[in-house]
């Protein structure tokens, strides 16, 4: 592919299939392109000389040298008019048609082949089934949207075409510009993670906002877009994120809905912010445009009236930021510049007789303190304040601290005007003080995101051969899953088990305990037993002069239980001393979109009652194995609380960590569960383990 | 007081203080009743013959007959001047002065004075310390506010002037009509409880909504609200949530902040819809203000456009409402009037070549259903669609069955007028379908408080002579507690005690050992040692040969511990199987807003770590007894999940209702704490207690 950056910087583009029939799309297009493109516009039409007052060409190949084509041909048609346009050395295509993998069948063969098509000849495609794209910089709509957006630093992507429509025309209301925006379509060559690189290299960018229905390669965009977070904020609305949206997403796109908990982990991951709603999308990337990024996360709010201050120290407290605490000589020079009645403290209350000269004061004095990260100006209207002298003197104060100020000018149309004045400056206003603290957030937590250090996974010295023999073991056996007696591959990556051997002959059962210390626990053995408990098919405190008959007993319970399970045998294994051990679960499930997605949580009714869980997308270094194990509700748990005995949390963490390098190594492996992995004070225990494997990946 | 309906429907309103000084207040009332009041206006002054046109009059005494009087005199003359306007026998004042508690010292002496003379003149007084009230239907502004609002069914009251101006001025831009708008300033007399009241007795009031930063008097407020909501929905911004919000709400009004889970608790069983922000709240207001009332949970979403559709999927999911599953009828209805490619499931997809005409179709077959009880209609701006068409058609659609019907129809101008259309019928229109959608929440959710049924308490026979003698031991010691030796309290009101005596002699103890079956559990007895467990100052499971050794055991481990603390004696208690029975917590502290707030929770981790409790405000009836239980995330465990014996939940929540009797009958208990309540297959036992008492109120 060439530098998709020329897709923005076209000097000609081609409309191929351009008419002027009223009503159609191929006309939409044309007239698009012909109001403002700053470059040239060539229609290619066979049927026609002339379009619109352009000169038009029967194909391609006939029509002059052009950077993009733009295709609205019929369906069938499409991919011979994409091979001419590779013949033709032209990198760019935008495919409006629709007809493709949306429609299933016939749809879908045609899109294969368009991708084919696009591989061979090195071709840049958006679409097909999209409204097209705009560039602003070269004043380009080659779509057939109605409105062509103001010129901006925001670069929107949107998996609904409509959707574009829809926000477009808000837009231009709303006084939001764009740089670039690209109806992505049914995505068959270019995606998200495309439009993600090329905006994070593009330093006119200042934020990507999306709107995404899925993600198809969850790992590329985690690794693309966790580089590109460095420097540009993201900001996407990834919808089907209920189950109700999910099925609604699924049966509108014809694509794999995924899994929420993976979406959820993998956009974090990413330093995606992550927007609930249209609202947070574009409240969120206002803020991110052109505010200055706040050093720390003290609040300062600067109101003319208490209760709107009230509501306003509440929406910092449900924000993740926080109500700075002034220091001493921000609150002397605000005792001195303010009159005695007012509230010097965090909220400042200049009360209501103030006018713009005592609110600029107050603001000037509040950004000063090194514990303000930010503020808010809210304000009631009152008969002496002027909100538009007032919207200058923020803007000033903003310049003048480089720190983000948002406001709350409360009110009717004397807001709107000033509102303007603010919007010339990215100074966010809004009636509700909780949308302009909704932003200020998302400033603090892309900040964090800026700041964070995702360090490589460690790779920790294990036996990789020796593991994937076990896991062969599989292929000999009915069915897919590896049960106990495949701890030894926790083993070859590290993970501590007890001394277990699995065993097919009473004696040889009695052998193996004796030469294990102590009582043993017995196990029956069979992938086709899921839960060996329930059955009483673990004896737990086994002495040795039982272990011959608890093994005929568990042999003859799988028996009666399930007549046709295959039985590898009894495993006989080391007594571990739980007594002061905490039960943790490591387990992996894999994403058809991210990849192995891993979870922890404390054993038992932590995870199925409680549904107390982290989850990461692997592979995962040591901060966000770190972070998975402090995340539970329950993780006080595991540091001691009530008395307990503090578990051994770093061997915890090293363990989530090595699973992730096997479940990494290995895409045979579908699902993994080591429950429980008991942690000690003094290091972990893996005591029970399933895989199930895809025999076809091994 | 008289009827406070005539605080709004004054036909001749006294301004005491009136003066045309330019920018005083006094002047500002004047002017704002003189625009548009239907009445008289009587200005009050005694240094004037005549002010702004109108006959002025010296006092109140010599003025004609007024029906309500607004006073804006200094502060130290006000309440000379209420006194004299009871002398008269008016019976409404609005004081709009400040000065009073808000101001701490003289001025809150002066407020109480201000209680004291409008109870001995049975005056209904607003404020003092605010903006006012309006009343729209008589065109009365008896405020210093510059907006006088439209007509409307919303009544609104607010603890802080400035957001009543604020909000009035915006409402002007956004078509928001008002029935009467009150700001209550410092509450000396009228309070929120006296409007909500009023307010819900009035027929033309469609919806209470208020923000207020504390309520005084919770259980009374809970009282009448309850009431109010079978008829009236009330909506309130309780500010002060967090405890940022918290610390600048006191600051602010100079209240306690009181418990903000009292608050949730209590609005909640009040009725109350609670939102939480400024949006929120017009957002509701708006939808619950002309709006029909959904029957059902189910909404059908009608779009053109998948995109949005989705995102309104989204928006029913995070709801509490859901997707309605539509009748075959439906489908085969929706499969005959729409195209092919159109999808007929819900979200409906009109696709985007849709015209006003094949929604109206989507729209009547939808609303027709009977899973459907409210719809959303989401548009993309395409150029088939006139919106204005639109709107009227939902509108009909509407009006026709009876089901509430919002909008999202997105775009910019467009939008815009037809916006105005719908807002006539009382259709909220917004650009993101996510306000729409929590519109429809919120009515649904008020069908549901409406149709709540909130039973009385039950009343145990209890033994409550008893009862209050034990209580009263706590005035024989030192210090305010009572401990295990109080356990027969728990019995007095119904609730099982392990057998069980305190002694203060081994051989007693020993005595009491032999007479009861089986080993004992035997505790210290201090009502200065709250943590028994912690100083070995339980043993369970003393045989009786043991008893007395372990009696001089526990008596010197006290001693050790804190030597001066008063021993009270052992406790020789049953020692009761704890084998399968769950440990569970009832609690109460009691709120100075509220009253007795009720705890509920599983013992040990689950409520000091996972914080996994369930609060009411007491007294309760079984409904609300059960719904504690059955609403905190480890109520499956109660239930008997993962192969325990469930636990006789009945007798919990029974439990819980004995003991909300209990603290109900005795203002004296502050805290009170039955910890653990052991619940089994068959019953509960209570353990252990700890009471802290008033001994005043004793």
């Amino acid at each position: 592919m060439g530098r998709l950056s020329e897709l923005f910087t076209a000097e000609t583009v081609a409309v191929v299939g351009a008419t002027d029939r009223e009503g159609s799309v191929g006309r939409a297009i044309l007239e698009n392109l012909q109001t403002e493109f700053s470059g040239t516009v060539v229609p290619v039409n066979p049927d026609r000389d002339e379009l619109l007052g352009l000169p038009c060409y029967p194909d391609v190949t006939s029509a002059p040298s052009v950077d993009l084509a733009v295709v609205v041909v019929p369906p069938p048609v499409v991919n011979g008019v994409l091979r001419e346009i590779g013949e033709e050395g032209i990198e760019h295509v935008v495919v409006i048609t629709a007809g493709f993998s949306e429609t299933g069948g016939e749809g879908a063969t045609r899109e294969r082949e368009l991708r084919e098509v696009a591989a061979e000849y090195d071709l840049n495609v958006v679409g097909p089934n999209c409204l097209g794209i705009m560039s602003t910089p070269v004043q380009m709509n080659a779509s057939f949207g109605p409105e062509t957006p103001l010129e901006g630093s925001i670069s929107f992507m949107s998996q609904s075409g409509a959707f574009v429509t829809a926000v477009l025309d808000w837009a231009v209301e709303q006084e939001l510009g764009f740089r670039h925006v690209v109806s992505l379509g049914n995505k068959a060559v270019l995606d998200e993670t495309d439009f993600v690189r090329e905006w994070g290299d593009d330093p006119d960018v200042d934020v990507v906002i999306g709107y995404l229905e899925g993600i198809d390669d969850g790992r590329t965009f985690v690794d693309v877009t966790r580089e590109v977070t460095e420097e540009t904020p993201v900001i996407l609305v990834k919808s089907g994120r209920t189950s109700a949206g999910a099925q609604a997403a699924s049966s509108h796109t014809g694509a794999i809905a995924g899994s929420e908990q993976a979406y959820e982990a993998g956009l974090e991951q990413a330093g995606v912010l992550r927007a609930h709603s249209v609202q947070e999308l574009f409240d969120w990337a206002r803020a991110l445009s052109g505010l200055p990024e706040p050093e720390t996360d003290g609040v300062a709010v600067v109101t003319n009236a208490g209760g709107p201050g009230v509501l306003t120290t509440d929406a910092v407290g449900d924000s993740a930021l926080e109500m700075a605490s002034f220091a001493d000589r921000t609150i002397d020079a605000l005792r001195d510049a303010l009159p005695e009645e007012a509230n010097v403290y965090n909220p400042i209350d200049v009360i209501g007789d103030a006018d713009v000269s005592r609110f600029d004061d107050a603001l000037d004095v509040a950004l000063a303190d090194p514990n303000v990260g930010s503020a808010v100006v809210v304000t009631a209207p009152t008969a002496v304040l002027e909100y538009d002298r007032l919207a200058e003197a923020v803007i000033e104060r903003q310049t003048e601290h480089g720190k983000p100020v948002v406001t709350s000018f409360m009110g009717g149309d004397r807001s709107r005007a000033a509102e303007t004045v603010l919007r010339e400056f990215a100074i966010p206003n809004y009636f509700d003080p909780a949308r302009a603290v909704s932003g200020l957030d998302a400033l603090a937590r892309y900040r964090d995101v800026r700041r964070r250090e995702v360090e490589e996974p460690t790779t920790f010295d294990v036996d990789r051969e020796r593991a994937r023999e076990i896991l062969e073991w599989v292929t000999e056996r009915e069915g897919n899953q590896l049960g106990i007696e495949a701890m030894e591959l926790l083993e070859c990556y590290g993970i501590s088990i007890p001394e277990s051997e699995v065993v097919d002959d009473p004696d040889d059962a009695v052998a193996v305990a004796e030469s294990i210390e102590g009582d043993v626990v017995m196990k029956i053995v069979s992938p086709d037993i899921a839960h060996k408990v329930d059955i009483g098919g673990v004896k737990i405190g086994v002495p040795d002069e039982e272990v011959a008959d608890a093994y005929e007993d568990l042999v003859s319970r799988a028996r009666n239980y399930q007549p046709d399970a295959q039985l590898l045998g009894v495993q006989v294994q080391e007594k571990v001393d739980l007594e002061g051990a905490t039960e943790t679960i490591v387990g992996m499930n894999r994403d058809p979109q991210f990849g192995p997605l891993l979870l922890f949580g404390l054993g038992g009714i932590f995870v199925e009652i409680l549904e107390d869980t982290s989850v990461r997308v692997a592979p995962i270094g040591e901060g966000e194995a770190r972070e998975m194990v402090d995340e539970i509700r329950a993780a006080p748990l595991l540091g001691g609380a009530r008395g307990r005995e503090p578990a051994d949390v770093d061997a915890v963490v090293e363990t989530i960590q090595r699973l992730s390098q096997l479940v990494t190594d290995f895409p045979a492996i579908v699902e993994l569960d080591v429950n429980p992995l008991a942690a000690t004070g003094d290091g972990v225990q893996a005591l029970d383990l399933v895989i199930t494997l895809d025999t076809e990946k091994l």
